[in-house]
């Protein structure tokens, strides 16, 4: 149902205006492959209906010109600013939404963000994600289940996260491997690992989508978080986060609009030489810890 | 007006995503310059809207970020492949509709298109904006006048167009300066010069939106024509072309939507030797001529 009302025009120029969408949508007509149809014939409905309904001048077509070509010109191998720009416009969380419809109990899905990579390597239950990178020692420990509350075995879990100075792994220019791992869940579906407490960083902001944040007075920050991404057979594999209970960017607003309020975890911060779960001297440090129990839904639903 | 029908799914999904579309929307709300804030609105609940009536896939999300990636990189001084898009989506002719409103009897705008030039030399009338460009001559005369039928004196006349090869001097290398020049209508609004008769030629069709015509089986090509761009003091700027009728691409379909009935114009052929009308010798070549009357609606209505 696109917009048909008048704008304010008169009935001559709103009936030039719908025949010009209607010839445009009527140009791929002919296209074979019927989902490539339906995606061009429903864009060029909501991007006429836009710029019918916001009356959009020349100068700002102009404008939305340029912009796009400074997206495309900062973008490259390790920038990805249309990604960030579908993040911002929370078009990345609605794809997603779309995608991971409510199943129940199942654990909500959230943004994958572009800093998962394929290689991060494998820990042993209670094993360390970090790789030396600098932040608090946070153990973290839940169970895997199906929707009917069974265990499952096996389930890989994949993690990732910034380090303290809010920045990946990859964000850096020397190869290291750090604040990623993956571990499977063990016959009753448990599994733990230490990783690093989440802290706030801001999404890259010296482009133009940046720009656009200011411009609007939106912060680049996200709130605190800890990627997930876990696959098991017969499961749909669920992506998405933990964040921070108290994190004060959960309120001020996530930047790519990830957060939901069941993936907010209480993260209870204990005092130097409070022993650990598993007995490791984190050498007089504090460190945290934090319970996520995941619940898989079925991959059909 | 945003489509809000639930396109099939649970009542608790739709929810969901409305209120992600209302959280992405309220993120903009303190946004100081309203317009920014209105353009911004509208594009997150279309942008919304769209990708929750296609049901967009994470793997389509995935392939219009690579191609928004591809448009963005093959964008340089020379190739604006986002105007390209906005071309063959005919968003650029439904800009210029929006602000170009139907008044009366004033002619027509169409697509300014990427190939205009500030420096274009300035002719007498009768004088030739070929500059040598290969092609048949082609007389072009007619009146500026208002839309009471005054005649405009004085008004700044541009005309653009490709050679018979297809291409504008621009597109060359050598940076020759053909096909284009700027005159001025006389005391009784009239004007008259020698140009080429158009012939069809292609949007370039060897990046992105081109493969993106070919996977919709749609034509790169665009309708026979010839710019223009009249300027007059308190009259609305002119953009617009001529078409040729009987050319076979007005029916197959100009790739960007240029084409409106009362722009196209009869080209009379004239066998070789034909006196011109102003005794010009064109050395045994046949010509043509048209007649373009252009009526400038008022700077404000």
């Amino acid at each position: 149902m696109i917009d048909t009302t008048s704008h304010g025009v008169s009935p001559a120029q709103a009936a030039a205006e719908k025949k010009l969408t209607d010839t445009v949508v009527a140009s791929f007509e002919a296209t074979s492959d019927d989902r490539l149809k339906t995606l061009l014939q429903a864009l060029v409905k909501h991007l006429h209906a836009y710029i019918r309904e916001v009356r959009l001048t020349e100068d700002e077509w102009n404008q939305a010109i340029e912009f796009l070509t400074q997206v495309g010109h900062i973008t490259d191998d390790k920038r990805q600013e249309f990604i960030l720009l579908s993040d911002v416009l929370g078009a990345s969380m609605q794809t997603i939404a779309v995608n991971n419809p409510v199943s129940g109990n199942a654990t909500e899905a959230t943004v994958f963000g572009p800093f998962f990579t394929q290689d991060a390597p494998e820990i042993p239950i209670g094993g360390d994600i970090s790789g030396g990178a600098p932040g608090q020692s946070c153990w973290v420990e839940g169970t895997v289940t199906d929707t009917a509350g069974n265990p499952v075995p096996g389930a890989r879990i994949e993690v990732w996260e910034a380090d303290e100075d809010g920045f990946y792994d990859v964000q850096y220019d020397d190869g290291r491997v750090t604040g990623r791992a993956h571990l499977y869940s063990d016959h009753e579906g448990k599994y733990a690992f230490w990783g690093l407490t989440p802290t706030p960083y801001p999404i890259p902001h010296d482009g133009p989508v940046g720009r656009m944040l200011e411009a609007t007075d939106r912060s680049p920050v996200r709130a605190s978080h800890l990627h997930f991404m876990v696959t098991a057979p017969g499961q749909r594999t669920l992506v998405t986060h933990i964040f921070v209970e108290g994190d004060p960017q959960i309120e001020i607003g996530d930047s790519v609009f990830g957060v939901k309020d069941s993936l907010i975890k209480r993260f209870e911060t204990k005092a130097p030489d409070t022993p650990t779960p598993d007995g490791r001297d984190l050498n007089g440090h504090s460190w945290a810890r934090t319970r996520f129990d995941i619940v898989l839904a079925p991959a059909e639903i």
